[in-house]
């Protein structure tokens, strides 16, 4: 079964964290109940930061620990389901208190397979009203993530990091076929970047991306970008939204990585004689 | 001095050598005679290939040592006319017979300050009449290439090297402003990557990017896309042209690549602490 349907769904975060968990609950719910069996999705994506708003200030107190009362949620959802949960991400607080804005990837037996934690914190200045320091309060990670699924292996990160080349290309390297991305690019630089980044880091890296938004909320004090989108190796857009809350459903054709790779061979044609992404810290 | 104008010649080389080095030379000849001083170009780019057909079989035929007769006519134009000559690339033959596809930068004195032999060989099969093998006759270089004018640092790298991220990561981490990328792209690849890709190396690496194509050309056995492209540091396009002959004439800000980065620091979040773009040879 080469064949992957996924589901991406876009909302604005509320200040109410069970809301925000509902909303992907419900959602989930509606469309097992109404969409034939074949068009069921394998995975689900939601958007970064999905429990809460998305306020440095705030994360601490929407965090919890891995295990937490949410994370339990998660993994009963994907369970009830029999579905592959990429959990968007959630403020995690570990034991020494750091915040980590973290992803988890469930199985469809709710089983913990993937976690990954924002590597890149996202601190940008564009002048009063648009200063976001992630790093006020978040902790970086130190690792980038693959998992092993029935079909094949897919990368995770988050967000910011997409904007960084290197973390794709040893995603890639390790045989990541599909990238998931849980995301809230702001209105301000998803515009010109958003969608290209996706699209380039597909084409160089010969893989699917599927990016889950926030969508754009007028009362949110950050305004996110939405235009969730799925992407294939040879950057065609399979699906994208708008900035409102809404539904995204694709299939990607697996087979589609191989073809690619057959006829323009980039990743066999890059100069490893010459050149490496070389990862300096444990896996 | 921060803003530099850059004129693109893209034109479609016939079979006839001096034909097209002639073009080169004509076309800059008209716009020295009817353009006012302060619209004459610092730089001017030419297209891969420029002074032959696109096909292997054909390289070593017109092929030369570095400083024959077409180096020597390129330095002269750069002289007479007191600008940067970014020379698209030739075949050159070195000393073993081994021929490389090479662009030279020529100063305002007609000095060559800057060479370089395209590193990722385009060795591609889209089927019956798309199979394109470069390394059927072409020996790859074994360097990156940056060099210095009175603008700041610029990169240099030829067509298919616009593939493979790791080149521009190595020239931005140099310090590279402005990086030119002399091509010939197929309208099989052109037309779905190449401006994507000239726009998010741009975009990731906070340089401004120059590419100048060769144009389509009917009789042409290789279908060239043409799209000379120009593109900011926040990826977008300063000007374009189709896949016709054509000058295109774009001015550069350089002011912009410190603006964009202090607003979006990219560079100074990249990992070093977890990764590394290495290069593994000398320089």
């Amino acid at each position: 079964m080469r064949k992957i349907r996924v589901m991406a769904v876009q909302f604005a975060p509320g200040t109410d964290k069970t809301a925000n968990f509902d909303k992907v609950k419900d959602t989930l719910r509606a469309a097992f109940d109404t969409l034939p069996g074949d068009a069921l999705p394998d995975f689900v994506i939601i958007p970064e930061m999905f429990c809460c708003p998305y306020d440095s200030a705030l994360f601490e107190e929407y965090g919890e620990r891995e295990g937490g009362e949410l994370y339990r949620a998660l993994s009963h959802l994907a369970k009830d389901h029999g579905i592959y949960l990429v959990a968007g991400s959630v403020p995690e607080i570990d034991d020494k208190g750091h915040v980590y804005n973290t992803g988890y990837v469930f199985d469809r037996k709710g089983i913990m397979i993937a976690k990954h934690r924002k590597v890149h914190l996202f601190d940008v200045d564009f002048g009063p009203g648009k200063r976001f320091f992630e790093s006020d309060t978040l902790t970086p990670g130190d690792r980038y993530t693959v998992f092993d699924t029935e079909f094949g292996k897919m990368g995770l990160c988050i967000c910011y990091d997409l904007r960084f080349p290197e973390l794709f290309r040893l995603m890639a390297l390790e045989g990541a076929k599909v990238t998931f991305v849980p995301a809230s690019f702001s209105t301000k630089t998803g515009r010109p970047h958003f969608s290209l980044t996706c699209r380039a880091r597909a084409v160089d890296n010969q893989m699917f991306i599927v990016s889950c938004s926030s969508a754009y909320s007028e009362e949110a004090g950050y305004k996110a970008y939405g235009h969730t989108l799925a992407v294939d190796p040879w950057g065609e857009v399979l699906g994208e939204l708008d900035e409102k809350e809404g539904v995204l459903m694709v299939e990607l054709d697996l087979s589609r990585v191989d073809e690619i790779k057959g006829s323009l061979p980039l990743m066999k044609h890059r100069r490893e004689d010459l050149y490496e992404v070389r990862w300096n810290r444990r896996k």
